[in-house]
């Protein structure tokens, strides 16, 4: 491993992450905190760490798959457990353990709290835990090579152990361009997003912070009661972004830099995104419709928490909990489905999901007719055998890692389901699971061992695995 | 499809059916039950189909695989609705759902009960349901064929359909053969085993069910209480015969026919699944240590429920779902997992779970060195692609028709932990859940929905999901 480099883009992400948590600062002074002082002793180790890793320039550029794995990981622990000190040094949140947990949360997207009480928080953290699913969103080291140009061939295998799905959409020869494109697509919907929130009587800092928990697909809200208290439009304009968010962005990309519709539309997992959305919603209407006093109501509350889970967002504006059994199974299979390749939402992926069942047919048609041959496409494009074979390999590691979290946890004796959706929510960055991790509920019963292991798997599931895994394989670490 | 050889082939299923029903009306004569008339209509049903169907001998003789799927999911429906007769003609399960739920329960050898009080059917009842386990261990065709010489190159695709496992190890030449081979090692331990019981004071009768019941690793017991009565040395007993009926009996032809011992313990998945039963047994061991008088206890109880899970018997001698949650987790895990390839045990099978892990193994090494080629093997022989692919296939089915089963019959609105732990224990042919399902409930509670839902895993478990899924594939209907 060219340690080096990996030293170098460590310190990269340590001073972005310096100068990232300036932001919170200013919301302080803005609104007079004296809580701001907690920033100024993580800010100091951030830059810190940031010229010290980064002081001197690899001379070897060496940089394969395994680095950008390397890279990513611990890029992502680093940043979080940086990240984690203010919440941790003004007491906000007493416990370490809990104050890393709430921003691996934050980073991750997934939205999982263990504060019992949000409200209590001081406004500058509030912005900080929020801003947190901004940035983790796109991805931090996308977010590095949209602001600096690299200078070395590893931006493809950084892009590529970042980016969500089983194959990185290239939008430009330039990687850097690519990322910039990203973010800028990223920044245009968050903010048509704020704006109608405030045309909705909505204060700027609450539009701001339920949209980066939107654009992120995150899920961090600021009341105990996450979107519950506010009013329909306000829920209406979260359920379509929810939405939007969790679409490929390179949909918007042909949309809106190459006006091409059609291009657009063309997308295999788009369609079967909104199908399996349209059909969930009109399931779940029906099945809660006894709960509530009109089928508009019951469509709404449907249609808001379909969107927020297989998002992975993980708002509520119900007790879902309280739901059905059916309509509760159909929530824990939406969480496994995730969202689109190449969005901000987490999850397996629709995209690997239609992969897998496509290869399935594929062998039935085999056994019927053994001398035929069919390939497995998407959009038309046949998928490299390479693919499908790691495919194969990230669905294992998907229900082993799954597997051993529930079963590590269970030591809490909490009950099944909780367990079962502990690891579903975390593993998928999608926030509240059901029972005592209900979207009434949280995190903070668990065992400190617990939290680590649903830390690992809010890590393990942004990652999509294998950065995560790969930190534990001895032969990876090994000097080149 | 060449529809006369299917129909012929289920004929010939039907004269057997109609002769192996005529053993529970000799135990009627010997205990003088008069429910044995239930059992004459249905013998002649299984005789008229049986002459019916096979009457004409088919002048074609393609048989394909896609043959081979559909004639094994046919005969097993057909055997299991024609053998639920007797229990509804005497009224002693008055419902035919229920009665079929128990039949296939039976043949499938899941031993998942709809019974609340299984002592009050009569014994000739109580061996046809326990020698089902017996028949169907084995396998219904596997038995036609080692009765009957095979006139047509049809035996292999048969074979291949019902055996389990991801490839069929052929003993000889010819599948006749290979079919006399194994119902002779399974005849010969399941003899051994009804002496040793009969050594621990047992009546002949209850030690031949017993000995039904953990031969085909079914788990239909003759008590309420499932085991938990029996002295330890019948316990003791039965756990030894589970965990060997759940052993590749390839490794027995090697030690007993070429009395080759080293070449039976050369096998892989052997290996796996002893060091998966010490550690499962010492983890539960140390987690129920409490609720027990000493660690002897403790151990006893751990292997008992262990290698009842494991190799899908699901017979019981304590109720498991009083342990705590770390146990039933594990618990669920092994059911999963399931016994080996090519013996009577079900679920996924240890040989899967080996291949599918290394398959991710190797991906790991070609993200860490992408210009080495490496290649899965098994017994040290190189795993064909198409074994890989199709394995793929098979887990993604697996995971599918779990997901959905949960789905379907969570209507019936009992909570998550029943529902998944029953589709686990049906899909893998174990028998008893958790919860309402668990060693000391039964599955009468589900609607007649549900619990066809349940008839449909045991029977896709049983014969590894593709013959019964290729049944909704209306071009596998089309006529040649």
């Amino acid at each position: 491993m060219n340690r080096r480099m990996v030293l170098f883009l460590l310190g990269r992400v340590m001073l972005t992450e310096a100068i990232l948590m300036l932001l919170p600062c200013l919301v302080a002074v803005v609104y007079r905190e004296s809580s701001v002082v907690a920033f100024f002793p993580a800010i100091f180790i951030a830059l810190a760490l940031g010229v010290i890793f980064s002081a001197k320039r690899p001379a070897n550029h060496v940089f394969y798959a395994k680095e950008g794995f390397i890279t990513v990981a611990l890029s992502w622990i680093l940043i979080s457990a940086v990240g984690a000190l203010p919440f941790y040094i003004s007491g906000e949140i007493p416990s370490y353990t809990d104050s890393l947990f709430e921003m691996v949360s934050g980073f991750t997207t997934t939205g999982a709290s263990i504060l019992k009480n949000v409200e209590a928080l001081s406004k500058c953290m509030l912005f900080w835990r929020s801003f947190s699913h901004w940035i983790g969103g796109m991805g931090v080291l996308v977010f590095l090579l949209a602001l600096i140009p690299p200078s070395g061939g590893y931006s493809m295998n950084l892009m590529r152990a970042e980016s969500p799905g089983p194959s990185v959409g290239k939008l430009s020869p330039k990687i850097s361009t690519t990322a910039k494109t990203l973010y800028g697509i990223y920044f245009a919907l968050t903010v048509v997003e704020i704006i109608l929130l405030c045309l909705g009587d909505m204060r700027i800092f609450d539009a701001l912070l339920i949209s980066f928990g939107t654009a992120g697909t995150g899920g961090f809200a600021i009341l105990n009661t996450s979107l519950e208290s506010y009013s329909a439009y306000i829920q209406v304009i979260v359920t379509v972004f929810m939405i939007l968010f969790g679409v490929n962005f390179t949909v918007y990309f042909y949309l809106f830099y190459e006006r091409n519709i059609k291009k657009a539309l063309k997308n295999e997992e788009l369609r079967w995104y909104i199908i399996i959305i349209i059909a969930s919603v009109a399931l779940i209407t029906l099945n809660i419709l006894p709960m509530y006093d009109s089928i508009f109501e019951a469509w709404h509350q449907a249609a808001f928490q379909v969107g927020s889970i297989i998002t992975t967002t993980g708002f509520s504006t119900t007790d879902f909990n309280l739901w059905p059994e059916f309509s509760r199974v159909m929530l824990i299979v939406l969480m496994f489905f995730g969202a689109c390749a190449g969005s901000t939402g987490g999850g397996f992926k629709i995209s690997r999901v239609v992969l897998l069942v496509k290869t399935m047919v594929r062998e039935f048609g085999h056994i019927m007719h053994p001398s035929s041959v069919k390939v497995v496409t998407l959009d038309g494009k046949k998928i490299e055998h390479s693919v499908a074979r790691s495919l194969t390999a990230f669905f294992v590691a998907y229900v082993l890692v799954m597997g051993l979290s529930v079963l590590l946890i269970s030591g809490d004796g909490f009950d099944f389901t909780t367990n079962v959706s502990a690891v579903m929510a975390t593993l998928n960055n999608i926030g509240p699971g059901l029972e005592v991790v209900g979207p009434m509920g949280n995190y903070s019963g668990f065992s400190v061992f617990a939290k680590y292991v649903l830390i690992f798997d809010m890590l393990a599931g942004r990652l999509e695995l294998f950065p995560m895994l790969m930190l534990f394989v001895p032969r990876a670490w090994k000097k080149q």
